[in-house]
């Protein structure tokens, strides 16, 4: 019986078209081989600390670790734990069976594969497999375990370690997200063991900031511990932020990172600040404490990064956690984070009205609410200095997010407030075909405008550049050669 | 005077390109003859009672009962009564003048026809007239009484009775929408008669469960008096509810339908469901006693429904009646209903929090608020393991709204979290219309993926049928055979 | 050096598929030289009330006055001091230097006009310098200062000055935006000079409704003086505006136009207006009387317009002056605005409850919130006799907004419940590139719809017509022939 064969024409997503494609195709040719220049996203740089480091079982590598994977197998029916996926606490009565054997968990996710046709899962999973492992037969339950067999053996050998990999990739540029109590013992110990490559760590003071995270206390204290100031009031918990801030600086970052709920901005006075922090470490802060402590802080992270030249990055949108069950039996980060509805224009105006004609602060917002995109944050893009729109985020990062991205957002923001990709995944090996992905909605975009008479061939030829490399490497102020190797 | 053909091409609805087309041909090939499942829709289950019955003049069929057509005629100033639109009460100095000559009511259409243009009613109608009852002009002044000749000729065949096109138009299932305290006795009738088609009831209790129906205090003993228990407090009226959906099972029912502005569920303790129930038979029910009942009862319905096995439909987002002048003169159902603003991740997190990890519940959302598509509902489908997606409804129930949805729910829903299509129409004669549409629009949408090396031509023959067929028999849990015909 | 040729083919903004690139461009040919009918702009009437004004050099015509080319600029840091934005108060330490060299300041329009690659402006500007000004290179840095030299010569030839260029664009009717306390004195030497063109006002009472608009005490003052009635009360209010409105009609106007933050009307009682009204007065009106002020006159104008006949025009959506320091130092309309969330549905009702359903009425809504196109706006339109949807304004005048607006408009409110094209410019040259840009966009659109089997070729042709030329005369009431000219 011989199996299907992988179904990954070389024009993939391009338009039907014969005139589009073909310009496509052409820009396309210029911008493939370019180096990944990969600003945000969320690689555990363990991974990379230690040269013998591997990546475990093909159900470690592709199904464990994703919630991108196992959410979808989820709203079908199947039992997380039928996954592998871990429980918080097992053999608590919670009834929860975590399936261990890693083939018989490969096995599942095969026969369910058909459920991922269509999705931008199902993309980048066909270019891991054909591409990275070259995997030639279409994933079913038939071909499950061979397949499993091939990804095995390479997964065993020195060439799929990742650093093996991260070469392979092209990756110039490699941004981690940190918590603002990381050591960075693992960014230390790449730039130790004499390892050139260009990884990064990228700020995130969320868990200190938000006064109702499970675990704040700790945190504080972690933060006192790490940056050496005793945080005992609102005035030592924003020394010790910068501390942070310059020591992750002179770690290589170039940037900060913010999640809210909401956009919403305002500042309050030092006397506010000071009692709502102290209420928080008595553990009495209210849930409007929260929600006011954060709007002040996300302006302090803006006088901040003009002071220090940090790019400041705010995703807003997600309810994290929304299935309690869910988050109860195995925390957070397993699929249940569902977006809201989203406002910009107001929550925003006293960051901007304070910060946003200065031309030192790069502030670059990201939506899960596409309604934002022409109607809010295209138009203070494309007014403010300080005002830059990240690519389409998590739900959107498809091949239709990105082309309502380019439609909605471009012709009001321009191209040049936008600043290119971010794969923002922890699954190492799906970075190239993320980046891949956006680089043909990219080209297959400008050649549609192109067509039409809109831009000519050489303008299309520097925005695709643009695109797939430059106004990453200029929005994130990445350096010429290696971090902090001045 | 030669008349302008009907435009119908074959290839009709499909991206012009050619290598597109063509997929898509081939993909229509494969379903364009599949039985109709008409799992949603509100045709009068007394058609088919009688197998004498008849659909009476061309008027009567396509017109007077179709807000879809008279509401774009009334947006450009004819007056309902010149459509002949019955107010509901005559010669009380409302001043409304009711047209009872249907070949002038049909002149009228005629010669407003050109306002469908670009509609999908104008694409309706253009099947019905010309595929159903084989017009081969262009309707318009001139052609409008020889055009009422034929269909007047054709209705009064026996070939055009209402079972007779039931079997030409091979619906394979039909589900009708019906009141809670409907004792059922045209779809008994059905039954009785021996009369071999599978046409299911459906249980709709929002005039007993919206405390503010006009009417709700008779509804509520009409309840009483169809279940045979005095509803005299909340837990009879649960009771009733469990008894009704019992019977509404027994005569072949799978389903549940509730329509609510809103999405808001929560639930009430006993006490307070209670106490609200009772000031709601005293006729002291606030609107707020309206709201929060009608959430608690969203909740039990998915509690009965895990229990039942009934599916839970729910359709949110319509301001009922929103023109008062229309409601007023004509009553409800009249084209004054508009859409606002929906919010579902807050608003069903209650439920989902409750229920959602259940797979015996299968809770299909529908929306008249597109922004909710990829933000809210495509997540909450792709994650909950009881959520799934009903079609674009109402407004979005044409080419360019299903393409929307394709668009903007698939990547992130998944095809098999949505459940194909529903025709949710009165006018029968337009069945046959909406389900061409509707598998026109999907393989169209196939087939793009295919060109785009997304999917494979396999993968897309699977779909489409699923889409044209068997979504929708699995999701509304269609046993083979005829209903309850165990 | 031979610079790059501007990039404008003749088959620009159409689909790249040649069957429907082939029916577009024929039914292009049917529409490209009608005349332009512009019934809502900003062009100021003073430019043509002598005949020999002229545009001054090509910075003062193309960027000073024109804030959608210099907030782009603004947008990458580029000050706009150095684009020759005047301050309001010069030399008063507010740290603007203003460039006074037009030639310095062209050249870094032109070294940035890559900004502009994708976007309308973009579209429009080589409209303008390669159609109406003949440049045949790209504007670049290089290239900048003999376009500009180019451009100057032709500005200096009578062909160039206002009343030749509108009489070579073909402009059959052009309506300006007035106060409602402007004596139209303009308009007045227009006539005057007998001058034949059709130039009409247009009645905008912001100034005087808006309670919290600077300087609305003046503004009573100035509509005191110049409608002969004093208005020291509510009542008095109402009969100069009624008075006023008058004037405009006989002036040639056929419409007013409010804006408004949001669409929220309600009726006041006389007594309630009358107590805001003299609150404001005396300079006690809150933010809440300000807004149920607007309201109100909301429903007022339409009361008035069913009385006089002046089409009504209402404009949503837009936070004016969101940036506070643009607007400290430049004042209003320098880029600054953006657009927030609106409803319709719940906000519209009282007035469509009330005026609504009465076919004198013509409400022509705007909006800059596309969620509300399908989900409201399509609907209202496309029940209600009074209410017509205007075209894609500002932010969304763009080929994917008409894009967007087409498709998400038309199938629900259909064709006829639209108004055809505005430019809504103050930029007179731009006037054909929009117009040019909107008859592509919709000969583009239906060819689609023609190609899909959606209309045919005739629904189409009479359609085009509508939308380059009958649906804009009809919406707005134009007579045949000279304003007041009977």
């Amino acid at each position: 019986m011989t199996s299907p064969q992988w179904h990954l024409p070389e024009d993939r997503y391009f338009d039907p078209d014969p005139a589009q494609r073909h310009v496509a195709r052409e820009l396309y040719q210029s911008v493939a081989d370019l180096p990944i220049v990969s600003p945000h996203g969320h690689v555990d740089p363990r991974l990379f600390a230690d040269e013998d480091a591997t990546f475990g079982t093909p159900t470690e590598l592709l199904i464990i670790p994703d919630h991108y994977v196992f959410r979808m197998l989820y709203s079908q029916g199947i039992p997380l734990g039928d996954l592998g996926i871990p429980p918080l606490r097992l053999g608590e009565g919670l009834g929860v069976r975590v399936e261990t054997d890693h083939r018989r968990i490969w096995q599942t996710f095969a026969e369910n594969f058909y459920l991922f046709r269509g999705t931008p899962t199902g993309c980048w999973l066909a270019h891991e497999l054909h591409v990275v492992f070259g995997i030639e037969e279409k994933l079913t339950g038939e071909t499950a375990q061979a397949i499993y067999d091939q990804i095995a053996e390479k997964l065993a050998s020195p060439e799929f370690r990742p650093r093996a990999l991260f070469k392979r990739f092209n990756i110039e540029v490699l941004c981690t997200t940190d918590a603002a109590t990381d050591p960075l013992r693992y960014h230390q110990a790449i730039r130790d063991s004499g390892w050139k490559a260009d990884i990064r760590p990228t700020f995130r003071p969320d868990g200190v900031i938000n006064l109702l995270t499970p675990g704040w206390r700790e945190n504080i204290e972690a933060l006192s511990a790490v940056s050496g100031i005793t945080v005992h009031s609102y005035a030592a918990f924003i020394q010790a932020l910068e501390e942070r801030r310059a020591f992750f600086k002179r770690m290589g970052a170039t940037a900060t990172d913010q999640a809210a709920e909401t956009a919403y901005t305002a500042e309050l006075s030092p006397a506010e600040a000071e009692a709502i922090f102290r209420r928080a470490l008595r553990g009495q802060a209210t849930p409007d404490d929260a929600r006011r402590f954060t709007a002040h802080t996300l302006m302090e992270s803006a006088r901040m990064s003009i002071e220090d030249g940090l790019v400041m990055q705010l995703h807003v949108g997600a309810v994290r956690n929304h299935n309690q069950l869910i988050f109860e039996r195995f925390g957070p980060d397993k699929g249940g984070d569902i977006p809201q509805r989203s406002e910009f224009t107001h929550n925003l105006r006293p960051l901007l009205n304070k910060y946003g004609n200065d031309p030192r602060l790069t502030l670059i917002a990201f939506t899960l609410d596409e309604a934002t995109y022409a109607r809010e944050l295209a138009p203070l893009a494309g007014h403010y200095p300080a005002v830059k729109l990240g690519p389409p985020w998590w739900f959107h990062d498809s091949l239709n997010g990105m082309k309502r991205y380019f439609e909605q957002v471009m012709e009001t923001a321009g191209l040049y407030n936008t600043v290119g990709f971010n794969d923002d995944t922890r699954a190492f090996p799906s970075i190239p075909a993320r980046h891949d992905l956006w680089r043909r909605a990219s080209v297959n975009w400008l050649a549609g405008l192109v067509v039409r008479g809109v831009i000519d061939e050489d303008d299309a030829r520097e925005m695709a550049h643009d695109m797939a490399y430059g106004l990453a490497r200029r929005a994130y102020k990445f350096p010429q050669g290696r971090p902090g190797g001045a």
